[in-house]
């Protein structure tokens, strides 16, 4: 019987229930009601007996939810609600006895750290695999010369190996961030209670080692209140969709006509309604596309939880949506990354073109000017006459440099020598990049 | 000489320089120069006396920017170009020698690394302060009921030590995250150039010594194009500001004259220009207020980010703003925040009677169901007749339930049953809270 | 036959599909072709048999979308290729011809110019009716005082329905914001074919006409490119949302013990999972924490915006999910907004007790000074010692002044003096309270 | 005195002080002061008198102001207690007579309104000038080809005019939506009090006529609590720079040497600190740069409002910073697109020669054959197979088009065909573009 003498709204109903979005927790609520109820039996709060049918049940529910006959009902607030509901069906009395010592609101959250966690964990995996083969598109495309730009112009050359592998430590740096959201939920919050702790001597540290937690929240209060970790992966999420998006930019203009630096395949790319010629990047769009629903979606939890008094309030339910669209959205997003990479077919000879325009010769011919000893900001001030010379008069920037500073600044206008100059470390000289990859390769092992 | 035959349009160069902003990054720009003057002479890219020109026009140039004398002028585009147009006209050429190797592209990324790790050691200091106020405050309050809330309805009574000491846990977790930023800035940018590198076999690692760095980048693309430490500075600022946005919303509810659980210092409240009997908890509110600013300067930041190609696009001089802001809102808040701790006095009756609201007794009356046998979901529908009994016909919870259940049930109507059986591992009994408080010092030690 | 030699990759076609969420664009998609194959035969570009065939085919397709038979398949990439593939499967060769001087592109942005339309206008029929019931609400409690609050703290009284009549206002807006969205999308973008028009000399105005626009777009590289109606779209939601976050945010305060201000219909509350004694204000709660998911929206779609280069890029066909969301939300939202306000109950003596604190007459009691001839600065001085040596002697406010500035002042004190003075336009006297209403009904007619 | 018996901290006076960003106000609040003297004379609440020495005592507060000789003090908490004060300072008595009959609270609003009103007038005179310079420059364009895009492939050819005309429809979108804000500020808020009215008949219609506004607001619970301008502005803010951005990204790509369209004037380019052949688009890219902090500052006010319960709450004081730089950022954005625009110089062959590209007459190949009889979709196939053997053969288009469907099908290949076949409304054909000319045109006047 409830404290309440009308029912429910349907329109209330409808806006407050969360089983269309938090049904996909299932597993998690089964094995932390399984641990739970060791817990409750280990401690003599349940009898064996009641143990044993829950057990038996949770089984029986779990296969009804892995194939797809669980009966959900219509007034199922939750998930939560749904399988102890079930559950009590099918086993009786015990049934009820599995909300003994916990909360939704421990429950809730319990679930929600395992699905971090999880999380975490597969996308580390997928990480993993990407940069696996950004390690291998770069080591299959070691010396091919292809410009560096800054604000989009021709600015430097470097070997496209290079390039590619800025997206290694990009992604590096991705799976360090998704390690530090298993830190987050290392504690398990389970036994919280409502908010204060509950009226039995549980055993906390039971739960949170069959559930694979390091240790257990040291704060009812904070424990059911706290969404931090779920921010600290919609970080781990948004920074790396904003670099699928960086990414997705480069694929985008380098299989422009105009740029002509690689083409994807075919099975990456997507045609036109109308114009039969089109072969259009949609993928790489999508990367970029998608990656500011990621961080509006951390923006937005930002939104929910600002303000909140504690403990727990009902616009924590929407920490879930954002939470899970995020993580389904960059997933599909590593994937198209790895996918797109793995099959692109680069372009040597157009990159080695636009690679020995040469105006990107100039800070060389700078720095040859500093070694025969004028100052770097007057030798600056010298090549910029010569370019301006150059753009003005219809010439190249070597003829007018030879002309003026002798043939020993031909040597300069050599492509080559522009690449294997840059021998500062973690530079682009071939020996360098070798040293990288040596890393890089290192890190994977 | 330039190489443009125009000078700049004065609403380009308004919209250009970054002067404004970026002038108090001098003492890093300041320090990674003389550290980058010593490399180079080390490495006899510079001479010796070259150096000592160098060092003592850096000083120079330090003794003017620290008391205000440093002659700006309207045509210095960035601190970086004024610090080398300074330097070169107090000490002549070797001043043109500086930039030798460098870049303003590795320059102006290393001085970001190096305020971001100065902002992230200066914001663990105040919240290390904070959470020593924090444990004092809930020391000092160890056995103090207030009801809990969920849903700003009470729920269950906890001690306020035991409230207030989540925002301890916030608070660690938040100084985790600021250390995490250390981590992220451990390695130096310079020495990447404008992005492919340097003409010169420099030696970064002993750049990186010189200015606290652990190690230094190894892909110089990457090291122009990365802001990832700013977003997770932003990250990190982000949690902070929400949770202390929750702490101002309970300091506003608590404060007001419907709780009246406590009452802010004088130091710390405002009048209004027209009620006189006005005192307001602006300070409070202004927690609340300022926390979406420093998301949304997350937010925007991923957005300047959003779909770059490599390596430097002028886009990211944006980077600043957004993130000097955020440093400087979160410290004002979280001063503020102490400020306020410090200093408020907590009102032990109205907490207590507001805690002693029989109501919040009924979970603990379903659990003495439990004890005698009855299943939890099923004791939660006998307790919650009673409770809309009670509702309904005027009554207390006590005395309808005596009525019913006997008078063995009147002992779960003591207050402090309610909180002392909240024994659980995290709980609010005080032995847990003690046990808390030492854990908690532990921490702080 | 395609000019792809490979088929597309899963995860390709998993990520690039958007019939999963455009699915809902049906009826404009079936309504636009109509109109479309209309004018291409009234144009003679297609012929009266071919027109024939297609109404007919349209007619089934839309009767197999309505009752759910539509057979979907794997490949359909988005619903306007459904569409047109089943079509064809149904009336053979004229299918084929519907596309003609038609392009994906114009045709996607007019089935979202048509939901948006259809959007504003539905929502607008919410607003109607719920600023309706505000001003019911406001009727029935015309003149029952309660405190206005800043900063959470009481500060003047006010008539229950004048403060109810706030949120009348902020719809009153709301409406007019919706308006607006009509007017940005008045224009029929088809016929702008895939950005430079069409190779036919169609009738764009005979289709407006018949879907009901205005007039048609003036050129067609804006029409492909421009989302702004969306973002006008997500902008009257996000205010609206905004709104009804601080309704929300009201109604749990006022429902809470401490205010009592009001009790929820039990229609429109929830129970917890083990409180058996807790009513739960979730509507309002959920009004407060699903304001941020339509405003990240708006964020987000600025995000995918930003920078694309004219004229349609795939990154564009993320505005669906974001439009779609916030509408959903904000239409569940306004429901439980009027759902709560016309079930509620209000309790008068709380608020009337409330509302005759002494400090709020602390402004009278200056203004009476001032009638007297004080200046109002120094008056406001004079009020605010006698408020502090009040609170000081733990005396009440009107006891003090009455010792200090005779028996004229005791009139202040009384409550009804406070409401009645309030006699500016707009202000909070019962008159002008009634000349509000008479202007809100005006409104509604 | 006050009624607080502690001064206020000096962390906390740091905090809440706002004068630092809101003197800029100062023009509205004298002005909006004045008003009110005169009304406060006309009501005989004040003294003739007392009126002449106030508006002395203004003209002498707002020549300070105006010449920079204002004393400020530290004490000062805003622009308007500043204002108060220094009256008073000039004036003695009468200026404490000023505050009479208003608060801050309504004080503040309508100061904020003013400013409100006035950016937007001001914003849309530029928005006016910059869409001249857009149809001046389309003009002088007429008939120069350049490919249209999507996905950024090449997709059909348009007028370099038609392109351009299409940021003239977005800046007339733009300019509607400041009009909007206008109207979202045509009545006074001032008269409101705290928010309650206040104890005095004022005229606030004539307070209202002095300052511009069309009427007054009817609810002063709601003028106090109402940012709903403030968040229009932004709306109207954040659409006009997400547009700019995209002009921002266009000018990036054309200025790059893979493009080659366009040239930026010296007045509108950078150099580099080390490459001294870079022309840098820095203008062009702050374009794109400056963008997500406007929606960032919109997003950010909707998390302030957020959850706000009536009326004034100190977090709305955050409103301010927020749309300063807003308005700020636009109007420098503005600037910056007509000033790139108006001194560019595009490359007529450049853009010519990437228009005649074959490929991009596939739409017009399958349209040829409809002309014909083949149905659309079908139409599409037979090209996709044309496209994909010319690809895999290394064979032009034409080539094989002729080849295959006789000679009749050679003159769809010629350049201006495909222009000039775009005959619908709106399209790209000349005479359609002189039609639209026309209509801008007509817009101006």
């Amino acid at each position: 019987m409830s404290r309440f003498s009308l029912p429910q709204d349907p329109a209330f109903q409808a806006m407050n229930t969360s089983l269309s979005f938090d049904r996909r927790l299932w597993p998690f609520d089964v094995a932390q009601s399984r641990a739970h109820a060791r817990m409750l039996a280990a401690r003599s709060i349940i009898g064996d007996d009641d143990l044993t049918a829950i057990l038996a049940g949770l089984d029986a529910v779990e296969a009804e939810l892995r194939d797809g006959s669980f009966p959900f009902r219509e007034d199922d607030e939750d998930i939560h609600m749904a399988v102890e509901r079930r559950l009590t069906e099918i086993v009786g009395a015990p049934g009820g006895k599995l909300h003994t010592g916990r909360s939704r609101n421990d429950q809730v959250i319990t679930d929600l750290a395992m699905f971090t966690r999880d999380s975490a964990e597969r996308i580390i995996g997928q990480l993993e695999a990407l940069r696996r083969v950004v390690l291998e598109v770069a080591q299959a495309h070691l010396d091919w010369p292809l410009p560096g730009y800054t604000h989009l112009q021709r600015a430097q050359p470097v070997y496209l190996s290079h390039h590619l592998l800025a997206y290694f430590w990009m992604t590096t740096r991705d799976i360090a961030r998704f390690r530090a959201v298993l830190d987050a939920t290392a504690e398990l919050p389970l036994g919280a209670g409502a908010l204060a702790g509950v009226n039995f001597d549980t055993d906390r540290r039971m739960v949170a080692t069959e559930l694979g937690f390091d240790g257990v929240t040291a704060n009812s209060v904070d424990s059911v209140s706290n969404r931090d970790f779920a921010l600290d992966l919609l970080h781990a999420l948004s920074v790396c969709a904003t670099h699928l998006s960086r990414l997705g930019q480069e694929i985008v203009l380098w299989a422009s006509t105009e740029f002509g630096f690689m083409t994807l395949s075919d099975a990456w790319s997507s045609g036109s309604s109308i114009m039969p010629q089109k072969k259009n990047p949609d993928a790489a769009e999508l990367l970029r596309g998608k990656a500011p629903r990621v961080w509006a979606h951390q923006a937005a939890l930002h939104g929910v939880i600002h303000a909140l008094p504690l403990t727990y309030n009902k616009d924590l339910q929407e920490d879930k949506e954002h939470l899970f669209d995020a993580v389904d959205t960059v997933e599909i997003c590593i994937a198209a990354a790895q996918g797109m990479l793995e099959t692109a077919e680069f372009h040597r000879e157009a990159m080695s073109a636009a690679a020995s325009d040469q105006m990107i010769a100039a800070v060389d011919l700078a720095d040859f000017l500093v070694v025969r000893g004028t100052p770097f900001r007057e030798a600056h001030g010298v090549v910029a006459r010569l370019v301006r010379e150059a753009v003005e008069q219809g010439r190249t920037l070597a003829d007018v440099t030879v002309a003026e500073l002798g043939d020993d600044a031909a040597s300069v206008f050599e492509q080559s020598s522009w690449l294997e100059s840059k021998v500062s470390e973690g530079g682009t000289a071939l020996a360098r990049v070798r040293e990288q990859l040596d890393l890089a390769r290192a890190q994977l092992a």
